[in-house]
């Protein structure tokens, strides 16, 4: 008889249980076994329990976590059974069309490279499966914690990747449009990437105090005013080079829209969860003549780029782990996804302990 | 007492005539003035008459001509008075913010670099003044005709631009979305730019016939069927990499975002009049994570574009001549708008004759 | 007792024999043996006789074939077995650190995407292996024959990845040195990237044909003059846009650098094989701050640059089988590779027909 | 009578003096006077009084200054008479072809933006004379002295330059060769750029200590152990992404493309001034089919690169004024050049204060 593990699923929209699932053990020749250690909730894990990528069932939940490697493949060579390791939110292939054109998250279909808690089970549980092992797993070195290393898995790939695709010229202006903890990410980002000046756009005083502390020069907070006026008084009437949107709303992409100067650059990481369109406002655009541009994303996944954030983390560009408001024990999950489901408390992410 | 000269003018929303004007003699330190050739009528001049950009009054309409260097600024030295030059549809300073960032089209403002019969008087006029003449003249090469020439002011360079920014790789697959003057350039820009695959989406049987003829591989007649299905269909079920809109309306820009892949790039050089918004269908843009980009972008000018677009009617890459379906002297140009604007008779560009 | 098949082998530096090796037939979970149907000898592969990549013994030689799917890794789902494929000459993992960032060419070390005939053996045999088959074997449409489809191993990929690298802008001027296989695929491919003339340099009457009929505008032959001074000539004195080195030896690099102009690309695809340097020289260089750029590539390979280069293959964009000069069985394959080795008769490329 | 002016001039090849000039007074329709407040000595300064570019009678020596706007131009709007104003050493026109082009560092032929003291008076004057001020003026902010704006002219954008050229990936890995002040300058810019790992190179213990203050993370004295082998170690037997050459030797350059791994990026901004060649050594470079890109540039100049500059001093990304090891009052100008060609008493920058 299998061995059994505990799993946090999705029982249906609106449901999360906990049950016994078999643990994996058959990695595939491709694959590996991942003991969980830590874990993050992220709001998109709330939407998911919603319903907002349709019915799942007994779905295991998450999609942030680091461990340690139990199995691995025949084939996999970069890593080694007992190995601490992270791996991304996203588990591209590689192989395929979309992998190979070099838009590795949207492997095999779009937003295709997102498996965990999507297209298979997630890491809310004992054990998890990664695919194609040799790409996705990476070592975390040992001058790292695992709190550290779990947060490469989503919140400063997606965040840092807000700010690589606007195109942020050396010193250029930079507005980032909700400081939640991508946006917050992408703050850092912005500096990482050369901004002269970065405007933080956010109403919750906690996350403005965030946003200061990661970096941002100026806050705006768009309930106090107008944040596309705000934006030009900072830039002296011309609007931003770059805007990031963090997100996902009508409003805040509009926003990025009119307060980027012409030429500027759009990008967006939020995702935008309602509707039939995301409008842009025609004469801010220019009439579709105004040089802009709009780019989109999904954090980008693989062990370069995981190692990369670590190097980040080991020589202190940045330290994620003040958003790190509340811990909890795995068999407490349920009470984060509450918790990050309304907002209560000012939290920000709850970090998950697994204990074997 | 000044000379006078004819010039064709829009006295006020709706309404076009011929009147003398005092013929611009002073060029200033950096400007010249140049007696005008040959001109092409563009769809958007009949707009600007119906009061796209708002009220004009006497404005000297059109932004296509070639002609001859009149007078010559003292600061001006890379071209000579009585050299046969083209100068661009957009006449940037080249010194400005926007224009030194990159963005030249933008001088000064948003769309600035358009400053022919919106900023100042155009080129229907026996004489026409040109701004930042030493970057914005170049000389005809003597194997040119000027009716040659007078297609690199704005349909070469507004079509091709819609191409390079469309990120085709080599051996790519493109749809172009219409084919009036802009997008049959547009489907010559996407061939010259490697793409391996070009479909058409028009339904005008003349143009459908024009777009085989400057290259098209396959093309679409979204009357007929559905466009994007069709697409999909030419692509292995997966769409393109690169989509162009070379129309301004809502439903070819929603048929780009649908038609495209993720990862590739919408390259929209249609000229957006209606509405408050131009709306991006959520699901096919992936919900703002899938890796697409959209691009805009405003004829580009300046005299090492209009060289670069000359050489490529040196060496017959191109022969736009084809679109000329018009012929009328300076004269009957008012004949010419009218029909640009009803496009009876199978017009696509009408070609006007100036004698001094 | 295992099958045995026909390779054609290096059975040390210099020499070379036919050989019965065993057929392959366990392809492992990712790989995938083919039955060979058409190869094309490469001058690179006399090279590694001669002893370029140092000692080899009883290596098969050759790397570009296309075949029949023989037996397919449990792993692999994009084609199938008696499916007729195209395999690039360079066969990278898209796992390791190098393909993942963006160098599949550079696969594990330095060249390391190049297997065939350097790290296991080549397809100059009945049957031959090919690592990570699901990312790197694409099917050969119906419309192509084997002989076309054997052109994207890499003469067009090398050649079209020369001209991709040397950032040739729409219109702009472009001289390829050197019009072997690679230089005349070059010359198409500056074409293909929007070129609005390509001057190619050459000396072989013969080649010079070629390039003229593969699009050259203007062919240099600098046995008889400065090819340097020819090319400032045929570009006002200002030098092209970009160069592409299609030969590998110090004095056609040198050109390069001296006929290209500052901020200017040039684009290294030759093979440099001899000397412990090669040298930029220091003025024509700007001595280090003329905004030039050098690149170089080794071609790229996996089945989205095959599915891509075969598309320019199915719409007519280009056709290289003028390039096949000769053709051989495989059992005279010896005396191709004889006459690769010393040109003569004028032999461009030698085409290889496998019988089963 | 003119009135007259103290210039510190070469009087030619070796030998430089005061003497007494012409205040300019007229500054043509786009050009500029400036009285002088603040300037710096340049390494490359005294490398043109030896001879480096040529002989010179009578030339204004210096490019690194700032002061007041004394006369403008007609045609110049961007800045004000009595405007507080920084000038970059480079000093395009932005309308010749090169310029255009967006080579603005190679205004109207190789190296031609730099004008001051190479093909026109330069700053070591009480005024001097500015060209195309409209494009190359930018006012200092109040917060900025006149100190830390002079950094902006050549140091901040030169060695910035080097890390925008270098390609840096987000958290990927930079060595730094040569920690002059241009080389320190290329350390902050690579943190600037999101360098997950800065190597700096250098043997001068003062300068090894200024590295670490202005961020590297690692200190390699090439003269204690080979820099390659220290390079190889620090990034675990890969090599570096990116190389940042900002010396200007062989030996130099030469480490950079051994330290360098496949597909990375080596960014010259380095004045190399010996020798007919520079060499690229050949296996390290992959025989020329590595991936590896080697670019160039020279000091990028103009108001908007200004502004993002002192933008950055503004808001404390950079604080470079820990350079200024020495003042010296401009009659003494001349011990300040004396110093530079020495290097003695550890001097990094000499600050010269004009009094009027």
């Amino acid at each position: 008889m299998a061995d059994m593990m505990r799993a946090f699923v999705m029982t249906g929209i609106g449901e999360v249980a906990f049950m016994d699932k078999p643990r994996p053990t058959d990695p595939g020749p491709n694959g590996a076994i991942i003991k969980t250690t830590r874990g993050l909730v992220c709001t998109s894990d709330t939407h998911t329990v919603k319903g907002a990528i349709g019915e799942r069932k007994n779905l295991t939940l998450g999609h942030e976590a680091v461990g340690i490697v139990d199995r691995l493949g025949s084939e996999v060579q970069s890593v080694q059974e007992g190995d601490r390791v992270a791996v991304n939110a996203i588990t591209p292939c590689f192989q395929c069309d979309n992998c190979i054109r070099g838009y590795t998250s949207q492997c095999r279909e779009m937003l295709g490279g997102w498996k965990f808690a999507n297209l298979k089970d997630g890491v809310f549980a004992e054990y998890f499966h990664v695919n194609s092992a040799e790409a996705n797993l990476v070592r975390i070195p040992d001058s790292l914690t695992d709190e550290q290393a779990v947060y490469t898995c989503d919140m400063m790939s997606t965040g840092f990747a807000g700010a690589e695709n606007a195109a942020i010229p050396m010193g250029g202006t930079v507005a980032v449009f909700a400081q939640g903890p991508v946006g917050l990410m992408a703050t850092v980002g912005a500096r990482l990437q050369g901004a002269g000046l970065v405007i933080a756009v956010e109403t919750v005083p906690q996350r403005q105090e965030l946003a200061k502390q990661f970096g941002a020069d100026e806050v705006v907070d768009f309930q106090e005013r107008d944040a596309v006026e705000a934006i030009l008084e900072l830039t002296d009437g011309q609007g931003v080079d770059s805007s990031i949107e963090a997100l996902g709303g009508q409003a805040t992409f509009e926003m990025c829209i009119k307060a980027t100067r012409p030429g500027g650059t759009i990008s967006n990481v939020g995702y935008h969860g309602d509707g039939e369109y995301v409008k842009i406002p025609r004469q801010a655009w220019g009439v579709g003549m105004s040089d802009m541009t709009i780019r989109t994303a999904l954090c980008p996944g693989g062990k370069v780029r995981m190692r990369r954030l670590l190097r980040l983390l080991e020589t202190g560009r940045v330290d994620p782990t003040p958003m790190t408001t509340h811990t909890f024990a795995f068999e407490d999950v349920e009470q984060a996804f509450h918790m990050m489901d309304t907002k209560q408390d000012g939290i920000i992410k709850p970090l998950i302990e697994f204990s074997h």
